[in-house]
């Protein structure tokens, strides 16, 4: 059976997720199907089909035109802006197709339950880009606590920076508008933050959340002032079900921090990880604070670091850990389409409703100024 | 005429003032005025003696016996636990000999105003070791600021982080206590820490403290448990006089991140300082984000940074930034007191002061949970 | 017109080959022509036709019937074993078609001197694989010191360290046999070595090298003990056309030290490329040592670093710098076949002879353990 | 009994000796003799006699009445120009005193077999500052090597680099002229160097060195251009006596690269150094080049290990690596003379005799281009 590929969207994240797969081939990933590059998706179907030809797709088409066969394995990956994404996976699972979806799931809790609803009388499999799940030193850190490398966990930190927008020349854009955009660094690189925090530590419970603005306008491409309604930087204090405490920090502002950096810190030792410094590997403290190496015996027998590791690319066809990791995502979840199972720890539907209730939280604690516990 | 030196105190931060002092003489400091090393105050004058004779002291004393004369400059030098500096400094300052204290300045409030109160009709001189100020690279970043290196302050970021309360195995000990400490790593790092953001930044007006005791119980020599009362970690959002945010987080559980890092964002650059990294100079990156180097016209002729850097021994005779700026410390001081001169950023007694304001107002809005504004 | 595309040899840099092509419609490159996949060359045409297939190509065939058509531009991606790189460019040659060249050239003086020959009265273009050249660091590297930067060079020492053969478990391989494999350390980091040394500096003149072969027998898959007939470790003392002395390091058991490290000290400053930390960007300090932002003056209008630039991947597409630099090795070179033009210091078939007459003078300096002249 | 303590020359290192020393009694070492300044020794002690009261010495005397007495533990402290060492020596040998100099020993081998003639006879004991071995990183390393942590060894590396000779600003001095210094950084970095090979590995067997003058002239203070007649370069090839092969590499121009870095390859591991970023601990790799953690077992129970350690200050009250080695390097001597031991693997006057022959034979096969035996 061939994998029937449909692609909605050509921007950035869409062009990430083409070249991962168009070097599947190359990788020796354990995908048997082949897979047939078929409709892209897209308001311009007639303008746009010369671009699809080029890339190997057979056709574009709108989104009313789209068209699930019934042989082939039917996959739509949705790279569209967020405002779409609802009736995309509904008109998927409809027609069966299983949903390789961009986070977030939807625009609001009311889009998500209907989703849902539909999801659980569906066929359909559904995964969501948390693309952190399949870099190799996260997936070692999780087999090491879970081994009981660090004893139990006492304390947590979490930095996602980026920095480019403390440049203040750098121009107004859709992302700085809170309508369009849902949200700043807190809804764009906080997402991943929690979601790696879920899946390191244990379901989160209550968040307190402080955000800022630190550059309140900008100019947009016309040269006009436009005021900017998304936080740049968002420092939130989580307590989790057990009630371990730590924080998760997000910034857009981190002029020479650049990084995605996780500490957990336990009883009997602490690992890190530095996703920009070595996505293949955790650094490991014992209790006494000297750095040692990570036996692998806390991770090979482990179910979903075995899983994983198989759809990685070995360091020496490695393309970059961000590649990578999209490579490693989108080959696991057609693996588990393929297969017809469920892979724990992938990262599920509603452990993205999840997310998204931790950043409501969020948001709305920075209101009342006070701990705001998860909806569930 | 000569600098007649009494100490108080011989643990280890006693120690590190003596070896400060010891090489003086071989580091080239413009400090006229022999250095005679006269008494150590203990409560054991008579078992002390061989001791403090082979540091080169000419005698012990008890505190009620301290004796201070008339003919030469006159230096108390306290290093005791804290709840004896009161009436140490108001012995001396009776006597009109002058003052070098260990941080903080009393156990609470009404001490401290009984002292500023005798202080303001005195002619002795006070310094507090807030040594952070003695390093090169705090003073050229401050210059750096002062000359519009990076336009308008934006947020700043301020990390001061110990280790080695992780091990559970550390024995419980006296500074666990919060009636004899006075606190955690609030106290002993976040006034340091707080010290270093306004002598950088700008006063602080408001903060909001969130704190945490990771390691909750510990056995003591006895191998009986004890209760820790004080916090091991401690996280302030502050909001400085002009309303500028920023983080100040201080940790003793930081395994494998030693450091005092300090990040100063503005609109036209930002300035760091990594201590351990490098205490002498400042990283400067320009509004782009690029890394670039600190011009020393920038520092060269800023006041504060020429005074500091005249007691600052050079790289070649280097004893590590700690014990240089100890070293810086304490001979600016003498010098201002040989000179008969008070310089324009030396921490002072009222900078101190303020200091103890902003950690009684984190203490209380860990309570109240909410920000509270420093009483002046 | 399109470009005809036809490989020879699916191993490790075969893949990376098509890695690197199969996403140039991602990125934006300057390439007009569609790339066709057309011929993989192979010895078992049979077998491997389903492979080629699954891959994208049209067809195979052995090296007896590779045919180049009339219409389109011809290119022929030449990763085999070295042993055929003779027959197979000349009958490129001979065909008129385009050739993109695994280093090196061929086995020997005299292959070479044939290929030159037929070369030059072709109307073939031929680049070979020297893709340092087209790491962003190297071409500013270049440009900065051809603008000056750091005044007249001094020395320099180039450092190319791998570290997997200190392992000693590590099995027998061809790579290991200097009758297949032509080299060691030298024949195989080396060329790349000095490739990058005369991009940034001048033509080497003469050479004395030392090597060593630190493990001196492995076993093989049959667990038969062979004798390792390469280097494993070279260190070569170069003196340039103008005589600037400096040294060249290869290593393939430096455990804990992996890098290509290039430094270039001249009277006025120095630059320094370090390309597993930084690939886009060069270290450069000024002749008082310290450590300044390389001003894009520098850079902006070289002719080469203009023209390579257009070709790397933005940083937010990169695949790494391995891949990223194979991309722009391979879409330059099309870029140069599609628009009929020369590229300055692209790496040329002469070059690619010079740094094989080096790599001789190397060997022979090893037995005459004196500095031996490169021959021209 | 006192240590009788005499001090040859006040320059920049005869102050590091004293600053070292001043501190002895602040950092709980087991030296039980009281230190007593006696005599500084220096050509105009009319002139200097107030600095050395101020420095708390007793007198000052010319070398021709250095006077020691019997009663006491004798030390002269060889701190003067080298062209004074031999006739300080002798004189101390035949008042008995012990004699710690600083390296080198002599001016030239005849003058070394005169001392050794001499001491061979006498009752003085005498060590030379090769401080490196009281660094802790390198008695742990050694320890390692000894209990077999790295197998056999199969190569080395070792670096020490200055960057300051660089700037072609910095002015012409004595030390540039080799009638006076003695050499350049072969004689001056290369001596420690090949102490520490020594040290770690074994005798060497036989040496080829390359060195370069990069800035061949000089303007000194009055502006005259004058000839610089030492090297600023050198690059050793070292066979030790089993053969194995390795390269000691030291500059002065090394801008960028300032540091003390010794690797050392072994068939079951590597062991690192790095001096300025770490003097406490190694860096270890194991045979598959994973860095791991070197297990405290290795060198605990080492006898040099366990001595030196004891001399070696704190981490609390460390004054940076440089300062801590001399402190442990002159009270380890201290402590031999009062316990009237000796400590295998303490610089002794024997490796010092060795490491100038090492030296001779750099030199010598400079001149000859090959290799060139150590003479014994």
């Amino acid at each position: 059976m061939n994998i029937n590929y449909n692609l909605v969207g050509l921007g950035f994240i869409g062009k990430i997720h083409l070249m991962a797969m168009n070097n599947f081939n190359l990788l020796d990933l354990p995908i048997e199907s082949p897979i047939i590059k078929n409709q892209i998706v897209t308001r311009n179907p007639v303008d746009r089909l010369s671009v699809a030809k080029s890339l190997g797709f057979e056709r574009t088409v709108d989104s009313e035109s789209i068209c699930f066969g019934n042989d082939d394995i039917q996959l739509l990956d949705i790279c569209s802006p967020n405002i779409y994404h609802k009736d995309l996976i509904l008109k998927a699972l409809e027609a069966g197709a299983n949903i390789y979806c961009e986070k977030p799931l939807s625009m609001n809790d009311s889009e998500t339950k209907e989703i849902l609803n539909r999801y659980s009388n569906s066929k359909s499999k559904i995964q969501l880009c948390y693309t952190l799940r399949y870099i190799p030193a996260f997936a070692k850190a999780r087999a090491a606590i879970e081994n009981n490398a660090i004893g139990e966990i006492t304390s947590f930190r979490i930095e996602y920076y980026h920095s480019s927008y403390l440049n203040t020349d750098k121009p107004y854009a859709w992302r700085l508008d809170k309508e369009i955009s849902g949200g700043g660094a807190l809804y764009d690189l906080g997402s991943h933050a929690f979601d790696i925090l879920q899946f390191l530590v244990e379901p989160v419970k209550e968040v307190m959340c402080f955000t800022d603005t630190f550059v309140k306008t900008r100019k947009d491409s016309e040269g006009n002032e436009k005021t900017v309604t998304v936080d740049d930087w968002a420092l939130t204090h989580v307590h989790t079900s057990s009630n371990i405490k730590g924080t998760v920090e997000v910034s857009r502002i981190a002029v020479g921090d650049d990084g995605i950096r996780v500490r957990i810190y336990g009883t009997k030792g602490s690992v890190f990880v530095d996703v920009y410094d070595n996505p293949l590997d955790v650094k490991y403290y014992n209790f006494l604070g000297n750095k040692i190496h990570l036996h692998e015996d806390y991770y090979n027998d482990n179910s979903y670091y075995k899983h994983m590791i198989k759809f990685y690319p070995s360091p020496k066809m490695s393309q970059g850990f961000f590649m990578d990791s999209h490579i490693a995502s989108l080959a696991s979840f057609l693996y588990q389409i393929e297969n017809d199972i469920v892979v724990d720890k992938a990262p599920s539907i509603n452990q993205c409703k999840n997310i998204e209730g931790i950043l409501d939280a969020c948001q709305k604690s920075v209101d009342t100024k006070s701990f705001e516990k998860i909806s569930i």
